[in-house]
């Protein structure tokens, strides 16, 4: 009897184990698609922006009436507000010039959530603004998307 | 036996539907609830640098190495470092002034994690500096603590 119960004590702890080694494998491995994905629609974005495709960079926002996009004082609302505002100032190749993000940091918050964190870079002929970005990221049905961007210049 | 299908089709389709409900209500209450415990955090974090109390207002951000601070192209990390420098660069009340936090705009992320964007103020008698800030809460041990401040000054 005692050798039974120890069996079973024995069985059930192993099961534990398993159990959280598997649950914590999983939610590690979810963490690292997602850090994946993310990178992803930045490279996406970063691509669309320096072959002159203001659509296909602001693909990474959400396309909602409530993306945030933040920039020192100035608040902008809106996916549609955005992407015209971008058009209309950046309509040459000579004023969009060469974007590139670096010091990315992806923080899952949960599995539908992210921030990243980082540098931005843009090259022109005439000048060289950059500066720093904290992005919040979600899930959607059409993939992870920016719902809010604060961005720093100088 | 047609009668009894029936019974059981409409039986199971309540429970369908009170469940949704249930969830739907209990998620609705737990986002409104964080909301309210986030809300009360930055209370106290005004509240405790208007006494000159910068360790409370640091009771705000999570106890981490890895609490990130970016105030324009400036990054610190590290709750620790931070709280040193605050309390050498805000040593007297007339430094520390008065701060008022307004325009709050809470978004659950999930269960666990939050986005806040909000503007800020510091009433003292020399200047008055404000901007906006973007602040990515999650739910500790201790509590919902800020982890990532992205602050914009004018």
């Amino acid at each position: 009897m005692k050798q039974m119960v120890f069996r079973t004590a024995i069985t059930l702890a192993t099961i534990a184990v398993l159990t959280t080694y598997t649950v914590t494998q999983t939610k590690s491995r979810t963490k690292t698609q997602s850090a994946a994905a993310i990178r992803a629609v930045l490279d996406a974005q970063r691509d669309a922006w320096n072959r002159g495709d203001v659509e296909g960079y602001m693909d990474g926002y959400e396309r909602s009436a409530e993306t945030v996009f933040v920039s020192g004082d100035d608040v902008i609302r809106g996916w549609q507000t955005v992407t015209d505002r971008y058009k209309k100032n950046y309509n040459t190749p000579e004023r969009m010039g060469t974007l590139t993000f670096s010091d990315l940091e992806i923080t899952p918050l949960e599995n539908n959530a992210a921030v990243v964190f980082g540098r931005w870079h843009l090259k022109r002929s005439g000048d060289e603004p950059h500066g720093r970005f904290t992005l919040v990221f979600r899930r959607t049905k059409a993939g992870w998307k920016i719902i809010h961007d604060h961005t720093s210049s100088v």
